[in-house]
């Protein structure tokens, strides 16, 4: 690969394209003529200002938000939203609804119980969280402020392959993972939110994408940096935005526009994670654990049945020149992460090196 | 300059040293033979984690700050600090105290409110925050939590030049504009938080230095990534940290140490801020409104009695080369914010600037 760069296969934050980092460093002592680096840049400027709406714009058109949404550009990651969501939209029935397909969920279902009464209305933990439960699985309570769930689970390697129908109560998803990756049907959202740092820029900046009417109704309790309205008001800068990672964001959506937007995305994925799947499946060592109906696109999680010989999987990867293959402690075996900058070339390599353990071992 | 740079007096983000921001654009590909950028890094993995633990180990050794404090680095700003300070500490007597000499303290008192009984132990609103109250000045709550101030008032050109005594109640210090600029006894404090994006790193960094003791109590109501223990505990990584910021932050503290540290950044600024005061209350146009005990070293605010001719100074400025001149729209006129990174070069020019001004009109 050029550069000496590796295939890296990190769950996040992970990959970039090569052509947004090379920009970045050619621009990085003098953003195109301003005599500064955008680190440098004062974010009321009007250079800093051109690169924050342009970022907003090109996600407004990649994900075709309509205009009744806004786009919130904020720190803090989706562990800060997990508190964020019930403080600001809970108010409006005092109880809300959570989907438990895998950790992350969990983490904000528990988190939001410190404000208000939320039920699981579904939960895949009697299966160690391999399977995205069916529509007619779910019980709704419709007086839910919010129904919220985790659009793919990077830990279990499953991923939503449905959007919930919840009647009147709005749909909030975490699409840290694989926003970007396909097309969405943003109006069927209340909210999404997103971690930039798998298909979007460096870790640092979370995307907010929210129907106005959501907003305006937080707990007197929420702290001001997490109030969606204050964030609406001020367009993101409330104070300092992280400024680097929207300029990053902004490289980032001319590289998905290039390559054909968010549709291109999703041919990209499906070949990488169904060669993945069909070499995995294709094997005598190796299985897949999610549900066939529930396999992610983003994460491919595997496995042989012994633990020795999954370290010895990784252990070897490693010196083949793959990064990142060892699974999540909670889940154990191995995990190939390919979002959006992974190259074909890294998964057909991964692949060959899959099919060569499996006839060696 | 080179690079054609400009002199950048924006007061944040501010101006970064180039040396760091070559260092940057020239591993942004691949990172010392890791095949990847500090933006693609797993958080979890060995090499970020020198990144990581040198930042934090740089930190310490430049400011000295002693065993029993934690160093935190989080997201969010100073203005997410204003809320977890007092959702973390003001339980232990639900009462604290607030020194309101300028813009940002008066917004974190407002916003404690929300959390518990506070009072402003002082306040400069009388004269336009145009001076720090005196020790014998301040009326101190002795069952206060904490005593809050803002060592650095950005807006009205403003500092403390004394630490307050308050006896055995802890001082919480808001030090984002004079960090790393001058030695601090960290001792003499409870907890000290700061954005990064003026002496330290590119903006989506805060940086928190806490007495560990201080930690643990927070109110129930506290969101989890706003809770000062759990992050503690995970040491910052709770999430994925603002790695890219972390690793200049890494880098800035390497150029701050072969400068010679924080003594030498405090007589560099003392020589900077001394000559653009010296060339204002030498001019027959130009006035600092800052009292003179009270006066910043890192923003000097000044004005001529004209807003006519400040417009004119500051249009002037900017056809001459300077950037970020004006002042901030709350107190008008004109502020030149003069960081670590700020060459001496600028402040010359600067200087000379105003002379010329000064002869002219």
């Amino acid at each position: 690969m050029e550069d000496n760069r590796v295939f890296n296969f990190s769950a996040g934050p992970s990959m970039l394209p090569l052509q947004v980092l090379r920009r970045a460093g050619a621009e990085i002592t003098n953003y195109r003529g301003s005599g500064m680096s955008v680190m440098e840049m004062s974010h009321r400027s009007k250079v800093f200002d051109e690169i924050f709406q342009g970022a907003k714009e090109k996600l407004r058109r990649a994900l075709k938000v309509p205009q009744e949404y806004e786009i919130l550009l904020l720190q803090g990651g989706a562990s800060t939203q997990f508190s964020a969501v019930p403080l600001n939209l809970i108010s409006a029935t005092g109880r809300a609804d959570y989907a438990i397909t895998g950790n992350f969920a969990n983490i904000a279902f528990q988190e939001a119980k410190k404000y208000g009464a939320v039920r699981a209305a579904c939960s895949s933990a009697d299966k160690g969280h391999t399977y995205i439960p069916r529509q007619e699985e779910l019980d709704l309570d419709p007086q839910a402020s919010y129904f919220y769930y985790c659009a793919n689970n990077t830990i279990y390697g499953t991923e939503w392959h449905y959007v919930p129908e919840t009647g009147a109560v709005p749909l909030v998803c975490d699409m840290s993972s694989d926003i970007l990756s396909t097309p969405v049907d943003v109006s069927k959202y209340g909210l999404i939110l997103a971690g930039a740092q798998k298909n979007m820029a460096p870790a640092g900046l979370t995307v907010v994408i929210l129907r106005r009417d959501l907003a305006g109704h937080e707990l007197p309790i929420t702290p001001l940096m997490l109030s969606y309205q204050r964030m609406i008001d001020k367009d993101s800068m409330y104070n300092t935005p992280p400024c680097w990672c929207i300029y990053i964001l902004g490289l980032v959506l001319d590289w998905v526009e290039e390559q054909g937007g968010v549709e291109a995305m999703e041919a990209n994925r499906r070949k990488r994670a169904e060669l993945l799947y069909e070499t995995i499946d294709g094997s005598r060592l190796f299985t897949a654990p999610a549900r066939a109906d529930s396999r992610s696109y983003m994460n491919v999680a595997f496995r042989t049945a012994s633990d020795e010989l999954d370290a010895k999987f990784v252990a070897e990867s490693v010196e083949a020149g793959f990064t990142n293959l060892k699974g999540h402690r909670l889940s154990g075996g191995m995990r190939a992460s390919i979002y959006n900058a992974m190259p074909m070339e890294g998964v057909e390599r991964l692949a060959d090196f899959i099919r060569r353990f499996d006839r060696a071992n």
